[in-house]
């Protein structure tokens, strides 16, 4: 019989990070040719397993494999593409099937956040359903840190780096300009269910009456005259105010700050971010100067600061998904257990998919002061480790060098089907 | 007599590398103790001199003020006040003088763009009309890189370095992600007279079809059709398209698509950029789905991944500022001369500050190509030295550690003066 192949795809949001992901999975398949022949990655996720479109990534040379540690997004492709149940749609299922045997890939990966790993658990039971047998292991990845049991989330340290850093840098600028300009600067960063990003940026905080001055979780519902008392309080006192505000910010009853009724010149519903919403918000009533930034995916792309964790544990978590498809290991995720704070220790460890999917981690309340507008002590020890680190790019004429994959489909084997 | 002391402040906008500068003004004087006494830097820029709030810099270690090599913003504080005319307020020129006079200030260095360098020669001036024998030198910095007679003005290269990474890490996500969803990203950048940072993005480009697919410069008025039209045939070819905007982009008539009339919730104008002003014209008219970005002070902060060039640039003219005074050159300002493209050579030289105050140098239409929506093979050549080298900030526990001067102010000799 032919060595069994194995299939990787990348789902959802990419990250500065995945591609590490895909090159501990690649690697370490690669180190064990005995027992695992080619590797496919799915040409914008599971989409390119449904379109029969695989990517052979045997084409691809170690040099430009190992590159993919250090270049952002995902190289093979992501989508955000979501199976249905197998009531609704098991015709979808019985295609992965239908694929995985045509290609005799016996070991699926799959790179994603909750959704992908409800996917991942679901492929696996139906190849047993069908009598095909399939080791189908997740291989976490989220800026949003939202999965459960482990310790954080490949993707989330990355971009809670670079909000820190950029909440400590823009706020030397305005703190520069503040005696005759701006005196309110304003952060929109990610998370449109928890504050995690949100509250990274709290790290740029070195002593107290450091920026940032406020922070706006989705956690903490928004009272507009109380963010506007702690902004003129904190004007009063520093000279200016640096404001990190979480996309999913919302009022009491839900209405997020961003779907705030604006229109535009054509009489469309705004459809600006909650920055903008906010400097409104401070203008009108307090008459300060502002400026404002959204990060958008500047925040996820960003490799070129990406944490030195991050990478390491994205690699990590790539690595011993194939280690546990060849224990033998079915429907399961490596997740991060964190044994320490300081020095920050951890290994990898399993957990059931079936106990991972669709589980959302919440952000603990006492993460954020009581007055909701920081973070605190034990939010502090849990995040400074995740961003520990430096993991620069290689540079050529002043610019990183990201790698570019061939992507080379191999030939199809089955009629088309429609996705 | 005593030795002189001289005056160092920073104006306007900051930048990543105006410490910089700082630092190579500060060093170069102390190594000049003979000729030069105490360094006094305006608190807040020329507003600090004229209400005697002087920091005294000799209270800072050597190597706090090493490390404003690598600190972004202005450590002292900048202003935006620009002096009036001799005849509108000459009371204020006066009050200059006055206060130099006191702390025998007889070196005058200002750090800015063209208005501040219209205020240092006629502080020259009037140190000349009042019998007071002044030195002033002018030390250009602008991330608009709009002053003439200098290859570039320091600030602006790393501004340039972080919209070239940023544009490229954002075309790999949107890349990564169009087949199922984001198909358009707009980046919104500085620049509201001129096109330099938009152009910038061009170096992001490696091979013809590479994001930035649309660049929208303020020099090329803005056609709407026509946009769309080529947002369509980049979605069509690539599957995506990266349009990056500069702030003054304007319509034919010199309307700023930033101020294109939209309300907010409460009937107020809009006070959203161009980024969320494009984004919404391309879902009306194409109904992609879409991503965009404001980068805002964060580019201009963006110390962690400064240009070395330009890092070592702003050194250069605060160094030379310094040393053309002890040379006895009044009313000059450093420039920088490109003496080759490739590699770069530059030598710095010295301009009179009545050549170079109030002209701005526009971006030749020869860097913008036939289209208008990218740049040329001269523009690229003119900028990718720009950005060359990585002068990363050193790191404690994955953030940089910027210095925190003491800014311990002198005592007052002289009654208060209203600004």
């Amino acid at each position: 019989m032919a060595k069994a192949n194995a299939f990787y795809a990348q789902s959802g949001g990419v990250t500065a990070v995945i591609n590490a992901s895909a090159c501990g999975v690649i690697e370490t398949a690669r180190a064990h040719k005995d027992r695992i022949g080619k590797i496919f990655a799915g040409r914008n996720g599971i989409v390119g397993a449904l379109r029969e479109e695989l990517i052979d990534t045997g084409k691809e040379s170690a040099r430009a494999i190992a590159a993919l540690r250090h270049t952002p997004s995902g190289a093979f492709g992501s989508c955000r593409y979501k199976l249905k149940s197998f009531e609704q749609n098991r015709r979808e299922y019985e295609r992965l099937i239908d694929v995985f045997r045509a290609h005799n890939i016996r070991y699926f990966f799959y790179n994603g956040g909750g959704d992908s790993q409800d996917t991942a658990n679901k492929v696996a039971q139906i190849g047993a359903a069908l009598g095909y047998p399939l080791t189908a292991v997740g291989v976490p990845k989220t800026v949003d840190n939202d999965l459960p049991f482990t310790d954080t989330c490949p993707g989330f340290g990355s971009v809670a780096k670079y909000v820190a850093i950029s909440t400590r840098e823009a706020a030397l600028d305005v703190a520069s300009m503040c005696e005759t300009s701006t005196k309110v600067f304003i952060l929109e960063v990610m998370g449109r269910h928890a504050g995690w990003i949100a509250a990274a940026a709290g790290l740029a905080q070195e002593t107290p009456g450091d920026a940032p001055h406020v922070i706006l979780f989705p956690e903490i519902a928004f009272d507009r005259e109380r963010f506007l008392a702690k902004v003129k309080k904190s004007v009063d006192a520093s000279g200016y105010c640096v404001v990190v505000v979480s996309e999913g910010a919302q009022y009491a009853d839900g209405t997020f700050l961003a779907d705030a009724g604006g229109k535009d010149a054509f009489g469309h519903t705004q459809l600006g971010g909650v920055a903008p919403a906010i400097a409104a918000m401070v203008k009108e009533s307090l008459g300060y100067k502002y400026h404002w930034a959204v990060a958008d995916y500047l925040q996820r792309a960003a490799r070129h600061i990406a944490s030195a964790t991050d990478v390491e544990q994205a690699y990590a978590v790539g690595k011993a998904a194939v280690e546990f498809a060849l224990a033998g290991r079915n429907a399961v995720m490596p997740v991060i257990v964190r044994k320490r704070d300081v020095p920050y220790r951890w290994t990898i460890d399993a957990v059931p998919l079936d106990k991972v999917a669709n589980v959302e981690r919440k952000m603990p309340r006492s993460f954020i002061s009581r007055d909701g507008f920081s973070i605190t002590a034990a939010a502090r020890r849990y995040l400074a480790p995740l961003v520990a680190g430096e993991d620069y790019p290689p540079y050529r004429d002043g610019l990183p060098q990201y790698v570019r994959l061939k992507n080379e489909l191999v030939a199809k084997k089955l009629p088309a089907f429609e996705v």
